[in-house]
């Protein structure tokens, strides 16, 4: 049961949107920006770094959610999705993935743990400001989704098999208004 | 020197905010729906929300640009913004703003560390859920705030004076995107 009286057939953040729609729209609006370009960094690598962040902060439902959107992305292949939890130096991404996931980690941990070194290595690794900017912004995103979910107990469904099927919905159609503002149970959700 | 090219003219996040004008619109449009309502929590009561938590992630440029805006509604006393910083148990607000600091405390920790008690606490000081909702993400809005202008190494200046004509500034004119995307530097700005 989360704190606040919000409709429990909802899943994690929706139930909290679906509450609250007037700041679901900046809040989607941001999701929609920083996890739906290509610019820079694909759909897919945006969503590695949202998924690991999600798993630092412990946030089962982001992690799962958003680990399930990269995997769709990449053909639906998990393993990189599972190696990047599990040590992302060792996982099949480029160097200038790993070094942006470095800088991930530690605006995890609060901003200041960034370094001129852990930004000069993505540089040299052929990250752009643009893509330092929104590592760091997605990096941060995450620390707010996750304590927004889990600062309220969201209810948070421990079937995985749920995740897949939302995370086609959000690959297919975003993260615009009719997901965020949704009132009524999306499939797979119990 | 901010890890990007920015304008450096700017101060904190208005820097980054001008770098990234299209994730600034959802950026402001947040600060204003959270910050900028007087219904339920107070403006002056968020600012203090959003204070306390920029303190505790030590960011000093959010601590002291939203504690300078907190005191404008005050009408210029610093007293209970100075107090809080330093044991808000003590400062001269009410016990349901004390409930609803203390959740925020366990925001800015982790989303896992508001309890049903810290919940039932606020809940009996009289705050509803709403409250308790803005509370939480506030908190968490802070967590993104803090670590986007830390873990970028935006500009703070640290001249204490240069706070309160900008703090005017936002208290007069809110969180729009006339503030948010201004590219020349603002009053008070070295």
């Amino acid at each position: 049961m989360a704190h606040i009286t919000v409709n429990e057939a909802l899943p994690g953040i929706r139930s909290l949107l679906a509450f609250s729609p007037l700041t679901a729209e900046p809040l989607g609006m941001l999701a929609e920006l920083l996890l739906r370009s290509d610019e820079g960094l694909s759909k897919a690598e945006r969503e590695l770094i949202a998924t690991y962040v999600s798993h630092l902060n412990e946030c089962f439902y982001c992690d799962q959610s958003h680990g399930a959107i990269a995997c769709y992305y990449m053909n639906g292949d998990n393993n990189i999705v599972e190696q990047i939890r599990k040590d992302f130096s060792k996982a099949a991404v480029s160097a200038k993935l790993k070094a942006l996931l470095n800088i991930a980690g530690k605006v995890q941990k609060g901003g200041k743990y960034v370094t001129s070194n852990d930004v000069a290595a993505a540089k040299s690794a052929g990250a752009t400001d643009h893509d330092i900017h929104d590592t760091v912004l997605i990096a941060a995103a995450f620390c707010l989704f996750n304590r927004y979910v889990d600062g309220l107990a969201a209810n948070t469904p421990d079937d995985l098999s749920t995740y897949a099927p939302r995370a086609k919905q959000v690959a297919e159609n975003g993260y615009g208004k009719h997901i965020f503002t949704a009132t009524q149970p999306v499939p797979g959700t119990h």
